[in-house]
């Protein structure tokens, strides 16, 4: 097939992925690194990414990673249908949105990062959620603050049409949720991931329905 | 004056925006935040940005946040001297670099997470250090290894032309050095990073430079 995509069925940059081929109808051959395992450190996964990271797209031969990048990649390549608006402030609205997610609270609550507090801090379990939690409330209010102010939400981030936004609040989302956090308190948050949730391309590509799920 | 820069003097994604105005040619009223002294957190500033974040551009009366979405913005807006290329290959690698440094290194290093992480674990000088050596090491490794993979690098990270990426590169690698976290061990980085800092829109808006430097 010409097109793979390394993924992990709880990892959000992956689930990003998942998300932007669904809704685009592109078909991609899986494969499954488990982070747990440590497979993305295995030498034969390092060989295709040196970050050893998740995801890992090959299309028509070429090697994309880091998620944001990859779905204007997509947009670019394949663009319908559009998950970036045509005119200047909307994509800056949308790439704003993604990277409050991408920049501030991803990076700070992914497993690699809860490992090292483990490791050099000797952080237990009850530790890790404190961290977690702060992070991602910390983030969902600027977040909610942000959609709120700027008055652009509709049925999803950026009025009635999806974007590149909705597909970093959704694993967000679900990823605050693994760790108990709720997005009550942030109701356009909250009724955006509702909203998608009802769409088959953010539906059937959740983590539990992947094949790799345990 | 029509565009004003909210800016801290050692904020790397402040310095990211001073390069990137510096190098279009774009005039801006400045306006200094000093983290340190939590002016981020005061009202005034969290009413303009709720995320409490720097740097925060203003442009024709409107608020833009998030600095590589800025940057984006600014070449949008004002597309001449370009700093993304024109061709989708082209623009994915730029991003991709860009995001290695905005998704996965910076934001495990700034001084709100430092500063968290005396909170939350009483990190001393040593210990912080420590994180931030790892994480670091870590990025610029990985960011080394796709450099030199992707062989697309010249005297800049993409060829001979100033892009994003380069604007993401060097603020990091003045951050690194203050951490004592030197980049002789990567070429690649160290060349490019040299070549910026003999033009005058990296040179001219250095830390050491700016009026609110102490």
């Amino acid at each position: 097939m010409q097109r793979q995509l390394y993924t992990f069925f709880r990892s959000s940059t992956s689930f990003r992925l998942r998300i932007a081929l669904a809704y685009k109808g592109l078909d991609y051959e899986p494969h499954y690194v488990s982070l747990p395992k440590m497979e993305h450190h295995a030498a034969g996964y390092q060989a295709l990414n040196p970050q050893r990271l998740l995801p890992l797209l090959i299309d028509r031969g070429r090697r994309y990673t880091q998620s944001l990048a990859i779905i204007e990649y997509l947009d670019e390549a394949y663009p319908e249908p559009p998950l970036m608006p045509r005119d200047i402030e909307g994509r800056s609205y949308v790439r704003t949105v993604s990277q409050i997610i991408g920049c501030e609270m991803h990076p700070l609550n992914n497993v690699r990062v809860l490992k090292h507090l483990k490791t050099q801090f000797g952080a237990d379990d009850a530790a890790t959620r404190a961290w977690y939690s702060h992070w991602i409330a910390e983030g969902f209010r600027g977040l909610e603050d942000y959609l709120r102010e700027a008055r652009r939400h509709g049925a999803y981030c950026l009025g009635d049409s999806v974007t590149m936004a909705d597909i970093c609040l959704v694993p967000q989302v679900f990823n605050a949720a693994r760790f108990d956090c709720s997005v009550d308190d942030y109701p356009i948050i909250k009724g955006v991931f509702e909203r998608c949730m009802a769409l088959g391309a953010f539906r059937d590509t959740q983590p539990s329905t992947q094949p790799d799920a345990f």
